[in-house]
């Protein structure tokens, strides 16, 4: 089978998947993709591939007669999830693969950093110099918490999910989640009264996908019902949170804190209003980032190849 | 029985120290210990006392002729571990002991915060404001971890190493201990030979106390040990560190990062050397800490005093 790989691969990774595809014929575009998360430019070497792995281009996709399968390369798959496009692939047979299993990991440590940092107020803590017993030395002191007894509520709940739920268990925090659909397996109670549920959690982290449905999400009235005093976190998807109506509930301090990994656009701009507001802590787009990450994305896509080759079913198939 | 009670204890916990002290004598002086950490001015309450709950001054220990328990306030008891004071106590029957189980739990969480700040790149991250794919990013995203498969070295195996191990389990990181006397219900491996074991780690923790043998433990030598690119933390005491080598190997660019709660003077001074040091995160002895920490403490201390009254053990007893 023809493989187009638009992924900017080299060294170990490489090495993986030569030796991985051996009796295929591997095509790389001109100009591989900038990472992992990014469009490559068109390229019609894809035209002719049965396989495509990366973040193919949506418009060459459709016009491919050889297409069967393609292992998007990220979690996220906002530039593919449109009617039209999911009408397309499923009258041509073709499906459609996700990685989120190898990104579970290393998003749900991120935000246990963020939980972490924010519960030691680190970014206070690295920044102070207070003598043992000082007021201000006091007040810090008493503010930085173990979570134990807290309450987190996890909206969102998939691969990312599961794997903070294992990460966090051991801190004795209480944990709900809030999901489309429950599904019974959750291991975890999971919410149906959101409002309620905001009202009531310490913590509230938003790993929502961005879909229709979860544009705009956390809007003013939803940031208004989670508690005073909450920490508010996003590793989901940017588009999900009215960014204004979440800078005004920090400004006001409605909100003890807002950590956030995503946001729209991508960098903010320089002078956005949440890089001024108070308590606000912005990490550009790494949460699912590790040194291996390159690696562990071929061996996701060679073990789907695997069950590609033999007509099993493929893990993280979402169309 | 007349209990001496210095520590700056109110709200709450004053609360609960007063109702589950009924019966009993509380005798404060004039003027309470700044915090948990600190020495009391002496004050001849104490002289009169049963019973000793916080930092007591230790001449006044020695002059009293009452005095049948010490319950220290901290974790650490650099200022009763003396030889004379030792014999002194054993000599008069007196029972000392600390509040280490108070602080296990913040504690380890501290180090845990230092762990993933580290991991997942945050003192970078936060200040970053790359686009995704580019170069900056790239590094960054890359120099990203999620600490599966890493090694840590355990350094003054306690309490607070014991629920550090509960923590990090879940993250698959391969822990070992080193302490002075393995007593092999450790849980996870002792190493003998620390040098190699400091060549072997990705993160090199030290919860080493304050004592003869552990002053300068990690000397020039020792940090010259501790692999290329590993990370060292410490929420010990600051003595047990060189710290003009700590610097050097910083600045030598020897070790990754260092991650400070503990330094020798508290705080240090603002053109300290390790103020200075490259990748050097200091936080001002907040590791302990948390919200309720008062109320914890008169816990403990309600728990041995029924222990005493039932001529129990005492939990955490060191003399």
């Amino acid at each position: 089978m023809r493989i187009f790989v638009d992924l900017p691969v080299d060294g170990a990774a490489k090495t993986l998947l030569l030796e991985g595809t051996e009796g295929h014929e591997l095509v790389f575009p001109t100009r591989p993709a900038a990472s992992v998360l990014h469009a490559a430019e068109p390229d019609s070497a894809l035209a002719t591939a049965d396989i495509a792995f990366g973040q193919p281009d949506r418009g060459l996709i459709e016009s491919s007669s050889t297409l069967r399968w393609i292992q998007i390369s990220s979690s996220g798959f906002t530039r593919y999830d449109h009617p039209e496009f999911r009408r397309f692939v499923a009258s041509h047979g073709i499906q459609v693969s996700n990685s989120a299993a190898v990104f579970a990991n290393g998003c749900a440590t991120h935000v246990l950093s963020f939980l972490l940092a924010q519960a030691r107020q680190l970014p206070v803590a690295l920044a102070s110099q207070a003598p043992n017993g000082s007021p201000e030395w006091t007040v810090l002191r008493q503010a930085s918490r173990t979570l134990e007894g807290e309450t987190a509520l996890i909206l969102g709940y998939g691969a990312i999910g599961r794997r903070l739920v294992e990460l966090l268990t051991p801190l004795g925090i209480k944990l709900l989640a809030y999901r489309r659909k429950a599904r019974g397996d959750e291991g975890i109670p999971v919410v149906e009264d959101i409002g309620e549920a905001l009202a009531g959690a310490d913590h509230v982290i938003n790993i929502l996908p961005d879909n229709p449905e979860s544009v705009g999400f956390f809007n003013a009235a939803r940031l208004a019902r989670i508690k005073e005093g909450a920490i508010f976190y996003n590793i989901g998807r940017g588009t999900t949170v009215d960014q204004s109506a979440l800078a005004a509930a920090l400004h006001a301090g409605k909100l003890g804190a807002a950590w956030l990994d995503v946001t729209d656009p991508e960098p903010l701009p320089a002078d956005h209003e949440l890089r001024s507001a108070p308590r606000c802590y912005i990490t550009p787009h790494t949460a699912g980032g590790s040194g291996d990450e390159m690696s562990l994305l071929v061996r996701h896509f060679l073990s789907n190849l695997r069950a590609f080759e033999a007509g099993q079913p493929l893990a993280g198939r979402i169309m």
